[in-house]
């Protein structure tokens, strides 16, 4: 494993997983290169600075100052949400020197390529697209955390444009964090995160829906309990994040949608035919599953795998 | 609130929910009546009487000791599991005193009603059917708690045949354990749990199924996170149990799968159109709901009301 170290970073968006990035580098790491945040404007990363979670403010609208923090960057990461990642690739793009690696922390991933494939033209090939699995309650740069991605899963999808050195700098940048990278292509991405978290939002978000709109509402929620509590649990989730989840990510959750109408279709067919045993057989399966999930944690251990 | 007493009480099933509430009314509310357990054989239920959860145990097979019983019996309490119900009341039936009152705690109702209808033809006007919403982890007598209903729901479904009294009666033993009595017919009871307790569970179990089935699936293990836990963590419930209330409850179960059905197919269009104002709108108020429900508790405060 390849020490990291770095002469520059500058970070577009400095909240949680910006500024969580920085203070791992810088506290954890031990690292001393200069990190530059970037803001709408530079009071939006004032706070940042103030909290010495970077070095230097700029401003996104001022071409100087801009111009001048990305000359000499070694990495560049965008940390800003998910639909800016177009607008944010093309305002850099003048300024970006061929040596720069750029990299990004989108919870979505094809929709961020496609946009940086608009933004970038050829040198497409300096974005190295990546997604950190982890988050807290709060948000902002002061909620930022020096150990918000130990033993925390980052997933890179490099493009076939890619050299493998850029790769293998993105990936010691997050190790040095105390992350566990694993590859994979943005494709696989988007399906594994729509399975596994973007569907469930939705199904719960639904399940509350459906009461809403029933006669008996008021009945239903007043005899609610454990079970309930749990499944929907994720439905008090920011309306306006799973809104551009599902809207980034709306081709791979599309297909994950119609594959468990499919799986409710054949349950529901049992349940018509009284058919105990196929119930009985899918419940159990399940049900070996979630608790083998259970025992093996949810969080992956700590070496890095290539996921294939 | 009239005040709760009784000569002879008789418990057809002594595990947790029977044994539960023997304790109640014994060491809860202090009440001389004598507990008669009955069993598929004197056996089985010799471990209740062993912890003096009952006064005397009879076997199920013996028709002297299930007559001797049965007489001048104030009240008959079924607790074997739904599907025994039945079969439970036409073997009573033969020996049922005029002025016995008759109650289940089973988990579906209209499933339950009908076996009774059958087994008792005309004196199913003695049978009042409830349902006390409680239960631990563990079964058994062993694990019967003196205060498991305490502030918690009992749901009862009066039959049109009912007499005012025999509810009353049923209501009072209920209250006696501190549990808060609701009434409403076995038909919206079996809406209202299919609602927010066996359609849950069903969606929950068929996630996990989903991904089982997926070519990606130690992949997408390997990712899911908090929000996958929580959805997923009914679907370690019993299969044998489920298989039986999907079974038992199974009308109510298809309408409320084909509502979900038709809900999922809304949330469907507007990602495909990439309606982000709808979804944003429905993921709004259902996470208003879902904060509201959480706020005001799941359990219902203490003090009767019946339900509409």
């Amino acid at each position: 494993m390849a020490a990291f170290s770095f002469n520059k970073l500058v970070i577009f968006g400095v909240g949680l997983i910006g500024g969580s990035l920085a203070r791992a580098l810088r506290e954890r790491a031990g690292l001393a290169g200069r990190i530059v945040g970037v803001g709408r404007s530079a009071a939006s990363v004032a706070r940042a600075l103030e909290l010495g979670v970077i070095d230097e403010a700029a401003a996104l609208d001022d071409d100087t100052a801009l111009a001048r923090v990305l000359e000499g960057a070694d990495i560049v990461l965008l940390a800003a949400p998910v639909a800016q990642s177009g607008p944010l690739l093309a305002r850099i793009a003048p300024f970006l020197d061929a040596r720069t690696v750029v990299t990004d922390a989108g919870s979505t991933k094809s929709d961020v390529v496609a946009a940086a494939r608009e933004a970038l033209g050829a040198r497409v090939a300096q974005f190295v697209p990546a997604h950190p699995i982890a988050g807290r309650e709060s948000s902002g740069v002061d909620a930022a955390l020096p150990d918000l991605y130990v033993e925390r899963n980052v997933v890179l999808c490099p493009l076939a444009e890619n050299t493998a050195d850029d790769i293998a700098r993105i990936a010691a940048m997050w190790r040095a964090t105390g992350a566990c990278v694993r590859e994979m292509s943005e494709a696989q991405h988007d399906r594994v995160f729509a399975s596994v978290s973007h569907l469930p939002h939705v199904l719960s978000f639904a399940l509350v829906d459906q009461i809403l709109d029933s006669p008996d509402a008021e009945l239903k929620f007043s005899f609610a309990a454990g079970g309930f509590r749990d499944f929907t649990r994720i439905a008090a989730s920011s309306p306006e994040m799973w809104r551009d989840v599902c809207l980034a990510n709306r081709a791979a959750l599309l297909a994950e949608l119609d594959d468990y109408a499919a799986v409710l279709a054949r349950f529901r067919a049992a349940i018509d035919a009284s058919d105990g045993a196929a119930l009985e057989a899918a419940f159990a399966r399940s049900r070996v599953a979630r608790k083998a999930w259970q025992e093996r944690g949810a969080i992956t251990p700590p070496g890095d795998s290539a996921a294939k």
